[in-house]
């Protein structure tokens, strides 16, 4: 992840998503009011990706307990590289361009982490994201409770995000924050997606229960389902 | 379309459009109120697809014909896996899990019969569908007349889907019911839509005028387009 | 771009983006009322593309110049077959089919040079456009101001516009007229969007600013970028 492009803006790259870091020390004032940011910041922290949400905020979410900066704004795109889900667009906001600069480290640094359960095969993919104490980036993107444990489930095509919802809310005493689907939610994806909070056992449980049943729906439509990185649930 | 992977809710596949059809006997409770469906159901009947809404929602329209079960909500992605138009989720309501399975197994099969007038080549595709007597999958995603003849004409590019659209109303005396396109009415496809009603003769007239355009036009966008399943119109 | 496919309605395409135009002579009244146009006009003109929206809007901005047309309707799908930006539905009107037909066939043969600052590797691309005086496409579209000079400056994905719009407005003395992002003025694409105007030299220098930026950091996420015709900026 080291500067390959002679540009002060630049901090990194991760080829899985097709993932970029970028900072801005000193944010153009006239820019910075057509993003319409609820709040000013001097330094923006940037992280974008052609190939997954869930794992870019999860990644963020560490990032954000570990530097001096708040999320400004998360955007999905329709994206994937022809696949079924959302690329991403993340901005932290910081006082100090080196703030944002670390935020966006931590995060290119924990995607390779945060892609251990998400599983694909050539008709689809399932994701499953689970942290025991969630931080402002789940807040923002998803609802999260901060402090709290919370579990992220997705299936794609969206069928199989039904059930695999179902399955998990049935496995443990959980609570569910939101579901999101292609006529709401989503940017359109095609993906049911449910986010759920609770005890971090129950929570964990009901993620990996899903997981199962994800992975074998998914199978049936084609290869069976790989990960691109060890899984971390 | 046998059980290929052990799963309860696994009903069958079909490889036509990625389609994958699931059941759920006891949908969860605090998931349905989630889904925020407008009816409650015991059981839910699941369609979801990659590739194709129209073919789905019809071959859906047959299913709800044929068994005792109602459309509870479709939506559509924006997919195609690449392509220029819509995947699909279908949801069927009943209250007995069989009659919801046979709902999801009379889709699936249908799927091969209503993609035989989708024509693709390399630069997009085409669709065109036909009944004589619409049912309540094509009223809630069209604005159909249950019981009435109904036509559905799709081109994506949306360019060519204008053309086809004038074509066809210029071909018969047929009620234009909507129309939709990037802007408004799809999920952001490349495509321009229009659904008609009429007497049954006059709305398969306008269709096949309009399919015979549309073939002609992609074809002059790269090959000639192809149907993967024999035509039905 | 001769007429391959013997119907009266098609002009031309332009394998570039897959780029149909099309006319309607005499559009059916009852279309147009479905399609919700806020003027009526007797004869449309209909440009369609599966990639591109900005070159196809900057090249229909010289159509209107150079004809006696009006833009009726912009629309954007999200498309690119797979990439991280939009396709295009623009429609012409005019009072005579000759005019429109006119209108159609000036955008077909701009494309070619409205494409040239569109730069592409396996990660994304980066558009420039720039016109020293904007017409009716660049209002309809961008709210440009009609006769001023005007910059658009694309990033995808999103996080690398982000950046070469504030490298923009930094270089030159602009006036920023709107940003659209993946959660806002896109169709959910995985681009960031500036819109600028000003003195011609500054929209000029901001936008080659933005594209040397642009550059650099798409091709640290993959091959370096190249453009598929010759750059007019």
């Amino acid at each position: 992840m080291e500067n390959q492009c002679n540009i002060t803006e630049f901090v990194g790259v991760n080829p899985t998503g097709d993932t970029i870091g970028l900072v801005i020390a000193n944010v153009d004032q006239q820019l910075l009011e057509a993003m319409k940011l609820e709040k000013s910041y001097r330094s923006l922290g940037i992280v974008g990706a052609r190939t997954g949400a869930g794992p870019h905020i999860m990644a963020a979410d560490e990032a954000v307990k570990a530097t001096n900066t708040e999320i400004v704004k998360i955007e999905l795109p329709r994206d994937t590289k022809g696949g079924a889900g959302h690329g991403s667009l993340i901005i932290f906001g910081g006082d100090d361009v080196s703030d944002v600069e670390r935020a966006v480290e931590v995060t290119l640094k924990e995607v390779d982490r945060t892609f251990g359960d998400v599983y694909a095969n050539e008709a689809g993919h399932i994701e499953l994201q689970y942290t025991a104490r969630a931080s402002t980036a789940c807040q923002v993107a998803f609802g999260a409770e901060v402090g709290r444990a919370f579990g992220l489930i997705v299936g794609g095509p969206a069928a199989i995000g039904v059930v695999m919802a179902d399955t998990a809310v049935k496995a443990a005493n959980v609570n569910v924050l939101g579901y999101a689907s292609p006529g709401g939610g989503t940017s359109h994806s095609n993906e049911v997606i449910l986010f759920i909070s609770g005890d971090s056992g129950a929570v964990r449980q009901a993620v990996i229960s899903a997981r199962e049943v994800g992975k074998k729906l998914l199978g049936a439509m084609g290869d069976s389902p790989t990960n691109s990185q060890p899984s971390y649930i």
